[in-house]
């Protein structure tokens, strides 16, 4: 990973400064006042940035102008769902949605033997092969899914062959309908939007809690155990 | 101002490694990593911090524990708000208090030329000499009070003489009662507490509003149009 320790700085003052959702006309004298550097560095700052794929630059008229791509804007949104969770020492996120079936993929991934030995050594637990799918019910709750994303989370890897490549999975530890230890999987190669809530466990959940399509579940992620995810930053 | 840019990164690490309220045992190598450095790098950054006063130190059987201190919170508290604000579009504060009669201290350092010019140069307004006294109404509207603070200000400077110091104070603009122009002002040396919002106006705020002691009045604070303050993160 190439990520700097300035990286959060300097995008921060941006975003403060305004090139967050709109281009921002600065020129690099005064951004080195801003992130108190040198002239240079603040030019070199910009230039590793831009390459990065985390600031847009254009110029008119010999004014250069600044505006934080998307990649920018998640970086910063992690920082501060971060420091949100951090400074109002939220440790679960509960979500309710409604069982659907799904097309059956789950099963067969989670028994891949690459994964399946991933969420024994990382989750604790042998996954039934099946995963649980949940529509979820509310539109906050589907902004919670969004943030859930750029939380600490289980790092599951992928892997690639010479005839396809499989993902890597995020996982957070879990309980369903407050008794059944389980994990939310976010799969970074997933044909669900981020209205689908992905859960697998060690048991049966179908059949233990005696679901059927459209009943209602509720799922609390539990993120005090969580590593923090990306060491870079 | 010797603030670094890695600064944030590393206090935001150690605080998702959970040094926010509890010290966290973390050795070098291991922090490293998380902060994507060398060992030798990581090593300098804790002694910085530490002489920066950002984090306290513990050595226990040879092994480190890292703590934030109440400064390095509210480096991170700051950064929280500004990106709270920043995804949040949130442009103006509102609040509510009650009008009480000061010590009349109010009058007498608005009206000392040093600050003066400093207000209508900065704030683009002569103030009537005379601050009106607000007693918050809410609790909400004290954690609003204190949370502004962190947030980007107009500067006016202190100055010191051979007898004293005056103090700095950061102003915000803002309407009272909807319809009259003024500004927030928190000085640095003042001895209200956090339930106390004095304002400055060009006009007698008083006489204006026809206001006796216990009257409420409502101010809004408008963020959008500040510059940036603390120019070095």
């Amino acid at each position: 990973m190439d990520m700097k320790g300035w990286y959060i700085q300097t995008l921060y003052v941006l975003a403060k400064l305004g090139a967050l959702g709109k281009a921002l006309e600065i020129d690099t004298k005064t951004l080195s006042r801003y992130i108190n550097t040198s002239q240079q560095t603040a030019s070199r700052r910009i230039v590793e940035l831009y390459k990065g794929g985390y600031i847009q630059r254009t110029f008119s008229k010999r004014r250069q102008a600044l505006i934080l791509t998307s990649k920018g804007v998640e970086l910063l949104r992690e920082v501060y769902m971060n420091l949100h969770m951090i400074f109002n020492n939220i440790t679960s996120i509960q979500f309710e949605g409604m069982v659907f079936t799904g097309l059956g993929e789950g099963a067969f991934y989670v028994s891949l033997p690459f994964y399946k030995q991933q969420f024994i050594d990382k989750l604790g637990f042998e996954p039934y092969p099946g995963t649980l799918n949940l529509r979820l019910k509310s539109v906050d709750d589907v902004a919670k899914r969004r943030n859930l994303e750029l939380l600490p989370s289980i790092n599951i890897e992928g892997y690639s062959n010479s005839s396809r490549t499989y993902g890597s999975v995020k996982c957070y530890h879990a309980l369903v309908n407050n008794s059944i230890k389980a994990a939310v999987i976010i799969c970074s190669r997933t044909h669900y939007g981020p209205d689908v809530l992905e859960v697998i466990s060690p048991l049966n959940l179908r059949k233990e809690l005696s679901l059927n399509d459209g009943d209602v579940v509720k799922v609390s992620v539990n993120l005090r155990d969580t590593m923090i995810p990306n060491i870079s930053h």
